[in-house]
Protein backbone atom coordinates (compact mmCIF):
# COMPACT_ATOMS: atom_id res chain seq x y z
CA UNK A 1 0.00 0.00 0.00
CA UNK A 2 1.51 3.39 -0.72
CA UNK A 3 2.20 6.29 1.84
CA UNK A 4 -0.35 9.01 1.30
CA UNK A 5 0.31 12.66 1.59
CA UNK A 6 -0.23 12.50 5.26
CA UNK A 7 1.92 9.64 6.19
CA UNK A 8 5.34 10.78 8.12
CA UNK A 9 8.43 8.78 9.05
CA UNK A 10 11.05 10.02 11.81
CA UNK A 11 14.43 10.74 11.82
CA UNK A 12 17.05 10.16 14.42
CA UNK A 13 20.51 11.85 14.61
CA UNK A 14 22.98 9.72 14.48
CA UNK A 15 25.53 12.32 15.41
CA UNK A 16 26.30 16.16 14.40
CA UNK A 17 28.18 18.18 12.14
CA UNK A 18 31.18 20.75 13.19
CA UNK A 19 32.36 23.10 10.96
CA UNK A 20 33.93 26.44 11.01
CA UNK A 21 30.38 28.16 10.47
CA UNK A 22 29.16 29.31 13.86
CA UNK A 23 26.15 30.74 12.23
CA UNK A 24 23.99 30.87 9.03
CA UNK A 25 25.03 34.38 8.15
CA UNK A 26 29.01 32.66 8.31
CA UNK A 27 28.25 29.57 5.74
CA UNK A 28 29.88 29.77 2.45
CA UNK A 29 27.26 29.74 -0.40
CA UNK A 30 27.48 26.28 -1.77
CA UNK A 31 30.24 23.70 -0.89
CA UNK A 32 32.44 24.70 -3.55
CA UNK A 33 33.77 27.96 -1.53
CA UNK A 34 33.45 25.95 1.61
CA UNK A 35 37.40 25.70 3.06
CA UNK A 36 39.19 24.05 6.11
CA UNK A 37 37.69 20.61 6.94
CA UNK A 38 34.78 19.68 9.35
CA UNK A 39 34.18 17.03 11.90
CA UNK A 40 31.52 14.15 11.88
CA UNK A 41 30.85 13.30 15.66
CA UNK A 42 28.89 10.39 15.66
CA UNK A 43 26.55 9.63 19.12
CA UNK A 44 28.33 6.65 20.97
CA UNK A 45 25.55 4.23 20.07
CA UNK A 46 25.98 4.19 16.68
CA UNK A 47 29.88 4.07 16.46
CA UNK A 48 29.86 0.09 15.65
CA UNK A 49 28.45 1.15 12.09
CA UNK A 50 31.67 3.06 11.54
CA UNK A 51 33.67 -0.06 11.07
CA UNK A 52 35.67 -0.92 7.43
CA UNK A 53 34.84 2.89 6.57
CA UNK A 54 39.34 3.49 6.55
CA UNK A 55 40.27 2.75 2.88
CA UNK A 56 37.10 4.75 1.38
CA UNK A 57 38.58 8.11 -0.03
CA UNK A 58 35.26 9.68 -0.04
CA UNK A 59 31.62 9.66 1.68
CA UNK A 60 28.36 10.56 1.05
CA UNK A 61 26.92 12.54 4.05
CA UNK A 62 23.04 13.44 4.72
CA UNK A 63 22.33 15.94 7.29
CA UNK A 64 18.77 17.50 8.67
CA UNK A 65 18.93 21.73 7.51
CA UNK A 66 17.25 22.30 11.08
CA UNK A 67 16.72 26.17 10.19
CA UNK A 68 15.32 25.29 6.49
CA UNK A 69 11.92 26.42 6.01
CA UNK A 70 9.81 23.83 4.66
CA UNK A 71 6.69 25.27 2.67
CA UNK A 72 8.29 26.74 -0.20
CA UNK A 73 8.43 25.26 -3.35
CA UNK A 74 9.82 28.09 -5.65
CA UNK A 75 12.76 29.90 -5.13
CA UNK A 76 15.63 32.70 -6.25
CA UNK A 77 18.75 31.35 -5.74
CA UNK A 78 21.73 33.62 -4.90
CA UNK A 79 23.45 34.37 -8.16
CA UNK A 80 20.37 34.22 -10.23
CA UNK A 81 17.74 36.52 -11.29
CA UNK A 82 14.35 34.71 -11.26
CA UNK A 83 12.18 32.23 -9.27
CA UNK A 84 12.86 28.18 -9.74
CA UNK A 85 11.11 24.94 -8.61
CA UNK A 86 12.80 24.17 -5.46
CA UNK A 87 13.53 20.75 -6.82
CA UNK A 88 15.88 22.07 -9.56
CA UNK A 89 18.04 23.68 -6.82
CA UNK A 90 20.15 22.49 -3.65
CA UNK A 91 18.71 25.36 -1.75
CA UNK A 92 18.24 24.38 1.96
CA UNK A 93 14.44 25.38 1.44
CA UNK A 94 12.32 22.45 0.68
CA UNK A 95 9.70 19.99 1.96
CA UNK A 96 12.09 17.52 3.39
CA UNK A 97 15.35 19.90 4.10
CA UNK A 98 17.72 16.78 3.78
CA UNK A 99 21.41 18.02 2.87
CA UNK A 100 23.57 15.88 1.16
CA UNK A 101 27.18 16.08 0.59
CA UNK A 102 30.30 14.05 -1.13
CA UNK A 103 33.44 15.02 0.65
CA UNK A 104 36.53 13.27 1.04
CA UNK A 105 37.31 11.33 4.33
CA UNK A 106 40.45 12.48 5.92
CA UNK A 107 40.29 10.12 8.95
CA UNK A 108 38.38 7.60 11.37
CA UNK A 109 38.53 9.08 14.74
CA UNK A 110 37.80 7.52 18.01
CA UNK A 111 34.31 9.71 18.01
CA UNK A 112 33.54 9.82 13.94
CA UNK A 113 34.89 11.16 11.02
CA UNK A 114 37.49 13.81 9.77
CA UNK A 115 35.95 14.83 6.59
CA UNK A 116 36.49 18.05 4.07
CA UNK A 117 34.98 21.13 3.74
CA UNK A 118 31.17 21.49 4.20
CA UNK A 119 29.04 24.55 4.13
CA UNK A 120 26.64 23.81 6.93
CA UNK A 121 26.20 25.50 9.71
CA UNK A 122 27.83 23.84 13.06
CA UNK A 123 26.20 21.71 15.09
CA UNK A 124 24.19 20.70 11.87
CA UNK A 125 22.22 17.19 13.28
CA UNK A 126 23.91 14.24 10.92
CA UNK A 127 21.51 11.63 9.95
CA UNK A 128 23.44 8.99 7.81
CA UNK A 129 26.66 8.22 6.19
CA UNK A 130 27.17 6.25 3.10
CA UNK A 131 30.42 5.28 1.28
CA UNK A 132 30.74 7.60 -2.12
CA UNK A 133 30.84 4.60 -5.20
CA UNK A 134 32.10 6.15 -8.33
CA UNK A 135 30.29 2.83 -10.11
CA UNK A 136 26.82 4.70 -9.23
CA UNK A 137 27.23 8.06 -8.25
CA UNK A 138 29.87 10.01 -10.72
CA UNK A 139 28.08 10.89 -14.13
CA UNK A 140 30.50 13.32 -15.40
CA UNK A 141 28.96 13.95 -18.11
CA UNK A 142 25.74 15.29 -16.38
CA UNK A 143 24.22 18.08 -17.98
CA UNK A 144 23.03 20.99 -15.73
CA UNK A 145 20.52 22.87 -17.30
CA UNK A 146 19.95 26.55 -16.05
CA UNK A 147 22.64 25.87 -13.01
CA UNK A 148 25.32 25.72 -16.22
CA UNK A 149 24.75 29.34 -17.05
CA UNK A 150 25.59 31.01 -13.89
CA UNK A 151 28.90 30.62 -15.01
CA UNK B 1 22.50 24.27 21.14
CA UNK B 2 23.01 20.85 19.40
CA UNK B 3 20.14 18.05 18.58
CA UNK B 4 21.13 15.20 21.12
CA UNK B 5 20.24 11.73 20.58
CA UNK B 6 16.38 12.56 21.38
CA UNK B 7 16.30 14.63 19.15
CA UNK B 8 13.40 13.73 16.12
CA UNK B 9 12.54 15.35 12.58
CA UNK B 10 9.55 14.84 10.91
CA UNK B 11 9.57 13.53 7.05
CA UNK B 12 6.89 14.13 4.93
CA UNK B 13 6.46 12.03 1.39
CA UNK B 14 6.14 14.91 -1.29
CA UNK B 15 5.49 11.26 -3.75
CA UNK B 16 5.75 7.77 -4.54
CA UNK B 17 8.08 5.79 -6.69
CA UNK B 18 6.70 3.18 -9.24
CA UNK B 19 9.36 0.78 -10.66
CA UNK B 20 8.61 -2.92 -11.90
CA UNK B 21 9.75 -4.53 -9.09
CA UNK B 22 6.08 -5.56 -6.99
CA UNK B 23 8.11 -6.87 -4.18
CA UNK B 24 11.35 -6.94 -2.02
CA UNK B 25 12.20 -10.05 -3.53
CA UNK B 26 11.51 -8.89 -7.01
CA UNK B 27 14.08 -6.06 -6.32
CA UNK B 28 17.65 -6.20 -8.14
CA UNK B 29 20.82 -6.69 -5.63
CA UNK B 30 21.67 -2.86 -6.67
CA UNK B 31 21.13 -0.06 -9.14
CA UNK B 32 23.11 -1.24 -11.59
CA UNK B 33 21.99 -4.19 -12.33
CA UNK B 34 18.65 -2.20 -12.21
CA UNK B 35 16.76 -2.09 -15.81
CA UNK B 36 13.56 -0.53 -17.25
CA UNK B 37 12.71 3.23 -16.25
CA UNK B 38 10.73 4.81 -12.99
CA UNK B 39 8.31 6.93 -12.58
CA UNK B 40 8.64 9.47 -9.78
CA UNK B 41 5.02 10.50 -9.15
CA UNK B 42 4.56 13.66 -7.27
CA UNK B 43 1.71 14.90 -5.07
CA UNK B 44 -0.12 17.66 -6.27
CA UNK B 45 0.42 19.75 -3.57
CA UNK B 46 4.53 19.30 -4.40
CA UNK B 47 4.51 19.67 -7.70
CA UNK B 48 4.90 23.38 -8.70
CA UNK B 49 8.31 22.91 -7.28
CA UNK B 50 9.30 21.20 -10.24
CA UNK B 51 9.37 24.15 -12.68
CA UNK B 52 13.21 24.16 -14.13
CA UNK B 53 14.07 20.62 -14.33
CA UNK B 54 13.73 20.20 -18.21
CA UNK B 55 17.14 20.59 -19.02
CA UNK B 56 19.04 18.34 -16.44
CA UNK B 57 20.14 15.18 -17.58
CA UNK B 58 20.24 13.53 -14.54
CA UNK B 59 18.38 14.23 -10.45
CA UNK B 60 19.37 12.84 -7.46
CA UNK B 61 16.20 10.94 -5.65
CA UNK B 62 15.75 10.28 -1.89
CA UNK B 63 13.55 8.14 -0.58
CA UNK B 64 12.19 6.48 2.37
CA UNK B 65 13.25 2.92 2.64
CA UNK B 66 10.43 1.96 4.62
CA UNK B 67 10.70 -1.95 4.90
CA UNK B 68 14.00 -1.77 6.43
CA UNK B 69 15.26 -2.35 9.78
CA UNK B 70 16.99 0.43 11.77
CA UNK B 71 18.58 -0.83 14.53
CA UNK B 72 21.24 -2.94 13.01
CA UNK B 73 24.86 -1.22 12.75
CA UNK B 74 26.85 -4.11 11.49
CA UNK B 75 25.73 -6.31 8.32
CA UNK B 76 27.30 -8.76 5.63
CA UNK B 77 26.87 -7.44 2.11
CA UNK B 78 25.23 -9.87 -0.07
CA UNK B 79 28.46 -11.03 -2.16
CA UNK B 80 30.84 -10.48 0.53
CA UNK B 81 32.02 -12.75 3.46
CA UNK B 82 32.57 -10.93 6.31
CA UNK B 83 30.48 -8.29 8.54
CA UNK B 84 30.70 -4.10 7.80
CA UNK B 85 29.96 -1.35 9.59
CA UNK B 86 26.60 -0.52 8.32
CA UNK B 87 27.93 3.32 7.33
CA UNK B 88 30.21 1.80 5.04
CA UNK B 89 27.97 -0.16 2.78
CA UNK B 90 25.05 0.93 1.08
CA UNK B 91 22.31 -1.32 2.87
CA UNK B 92 19.16 -0.35 3.23
CA UNK B 93 19.39 -1.49 6.92
CA UNK B 94 20.60 1.76 8.73
CA UNK B 95 19.38 3.95 11.23
CA UNK B 96 17.87 6.65 8.85
CA UNK B 97 16.78 4.40 6.15
CA UNK B 98 17.02 6.84 3.41
CA UNK B 99 18.29 5.61 -0.22
CA UNK B 100 19.73 7.81 -2.94
CA UNK B 101 20.12 7.11 -6.38
CA UNK B 102 21.55 9.39 -9.43
CA UNK B 103 19.27 8.88 -12.18
CA UNK B 104 19.02 9.66 -16.00
CA UNK B 105 15.65 12.17 -16.02
CA UNK B 106 13.56 11.01 -19.12
CA UNK B 107 10.98 13.86 -19.07
CA UNK B 108 8.96 15.88 -16.82
CA UNK B 109 5.40 15.16 -17.30
CA UNK B 110 2.35 16.46 -15.30
CA UNK B 111 2.13 14.21 -12.79
CA UNK B 112 5.85 13.63 -12.06
CA UNK B 113 9.20 12.63 -13.28
CA UNK B 114 9.83 9.67 -15.83
CA UNK B 115 13.23 8.74 -14.63
CA UNK B 116 16.13 5.86 -15.28
CA UNK B 117 15.90 2.34 -13.52
CA UNK B 118 15.95 2.12 -10.10
CA UNK B 119 16.48 -0.75 -7.04
CA UNK B 120 13.48 -0.03 -4.43
CA UNK B 121 10.18 -1.72 -4.29
CA UNK B 122 7.52 0.11 -5.89
CA UNK B 123 5.52 2.56 -4.05
CA UNK B 124 8.41 3.97 -2.10
CA UNK B 125 7.55 6.93 -0.50
CA UNK B 126 9.60 9.78 -2.03
CA UNK B 127 11.62 12.23 -0.01
CA UNK B 128 13.22 15.35 -2.33
CA UNK B 129 14.57 15.58 -5.83
CA UNK B 130 17.77 17.20 -5.96
CA UNK B 131 19.55 18.47 -9.74
CA UNK B 132 22.63 16.24 -9.90
CA UNK B 133 25.71 18.73 -10.26
CA UNK B 134 29.34 17.24 -11.63
CA UNK B 135 30.98 19.89 -10.16
CA UNK B 136 29.67 19.00 -6.75
CA UNK B 137 28.23 15.53 -7.00
CA UNK B 138 30.86 13.68 -9.66
CA UNK B 139 34.40 12.51 -7.96
CA UNK B 140 35.10 9.63 -10.58
CA UNK B 141 38.64 8.85 -9.32
CA UNK B 142 37.17 8.30 -5.86
CA UNK B 143 38.74 4.95 -4.36
CA UNK B 144 35.87 2.51 -3.01
CA UNK B 145 37.94 0.84 -0.08
CA UNK B 146 36.39 -2.84 0.14
CA UNK B 147 33.89 -2.67 -2.34
CA UNK B 148 36.56 -2.01 -5.11
CA UNK B 149 37.35 -6.12 -3.77
CA UNK B 150 33.95 -7.50 -4.73
CA UNK B 151 35.07 -7.43 -8.51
Amino acid sequence: MDAGTDARFELRPIGVLRTPWATRSDCPRNIRLATGSAEAEIFPPYRPGLADLEGLSHVILLYWLHDAERDVLVVTPPGTDRPRGVFSTRAPVRPNPIGIAAVALHAVTPSGLRVGPLDCVSGTPLLDVKPYLPSVDAIADAVTGWHGRRG
